[in-house]
């Protein structure tokens, strides 16, 4: 397998052809998504993975009606981010660290995760979620890439609306981005056709 | 070639031993990052490749004292975002669009890039730019796991230091994180031996 290839066939597919992903697939997918690092390990978000096609087409009328993947796609992936760094959120983290890591003492452990609350002021802590849940899509991207499945990564959507149909607010939780995965419609995919925008080497990269 | 099980053995490489890597392996992670899609397309950031020696030791020292990989590593990939999205930055992309994709009309090009000022708000930019090098970090940390490289990304840097140090301001950028690339040092490495703290699905994953 060649990574550029593959990073270099994919693109946002947003006409879904309504067929379902193999299992295996979207098990690799949400695997990447789960080993991708974050800031102090602390994974601030959770993922919900729509499978239903009633919930697709409701998020599609409620939340997303300009996105016609979204009816059509196997699944969608929404990142949905805490929106306070609690001491529930963070008192689960110590629980998994220790259970992760028992070799590391008690008092080192408790000094790392409530560290936490030191440099995550409360006003930036969302923010802070969604650039770890930002890189945590990246992951799922690249891992659709490499099976061959097609993606969309989507701001396109309501948080608003979508944070209501789901309940998110009160699960200290609000909606950031949407993976969407499944097969392209051969047919009436136009974008399939149309070439990559990227900035050159030169225009991107400056070497120091 | 297994992703899952690339993954799983990436880690924080927080000891490096100072060897370079060879030249095609930093091609094709920084490959990644420029493949990495962004919202709009817009790739709201600005990518530094440090390889001077002189320079990581000065980014360690005036920017990132507790972080003993810095001038051990390869390469340090700092992404620097748009604090503002002006209009030569929107100039540039339609430039760069219209010369991609010839066969989209003058008007559907300029609706389709200009509609970013409509949905960025000044104060919302920055972080939206941040956002989108997160997800590009996602790309170059996958890439360098692929190529097992290791590698560390990282927030644990004075933004502030950094950006004077390279004038960043003045090109209207920001420093958001760093990806620090090259090789283990296998002798002092404890990072390499500790078990991975992650959520288990059932923690991490709500189907419905």
């Amino acid at each position: 397998m060649n990574l550029t290839d593959k990073l270099s066939k994919r693109y946002a597919s947003k006409h879904m052809n309504g067929e379902k992903l193999p299992k295996q697939k979207v098990h690799n997918i949400l695997e990447a998504i789960r080993l991708a690092p974050t800031s102090k390990g602390l994974q601030p978000f959770k993922v919900f993975v729509v499978e239903s096609q009633d919930l697709k087409d409701k998020i599609f009328e409620i939340a997303a009606p300009g996105q016609p993947q979204v009816p059509k796609a196997s699944e969608l992936i929404i990142f949905a981010c805490y929106k306070e760094i609690t001491d529930d959120v963070l008192g689960a983290y110590y629980n998994l660290f220790r259970s992760s890591r028992p070799m590391i003492s008690e008092e080192k452990a408790t000094s790392y995760v409530y560290s936490i609350k030191n440099f995550i002021t409360p006003d930036f802590a969302f923010e802070w979620a969604a650039r770890q849940a930002y890189l945590a899509l990246g992951f799922g991207l690249v891992a659709a890439a490499v099976e061959d499945v097609d993606s969309v990564p989507m701001e396109g959507f309501n948080p608003k609306a979508l944070d209501e149909l789901l309940n998110l607010e009160e699960q200290n939780l609000g909606s950031v981005c949407i993976l969407t995965i499944g097969y392209r419609n051969e047919e009436t995919d136009y974008n399939a056709t149309l070439p990559k925008v990227r900035k050159d080497n030169q225009d991107l990269f400056i070497f120091l």
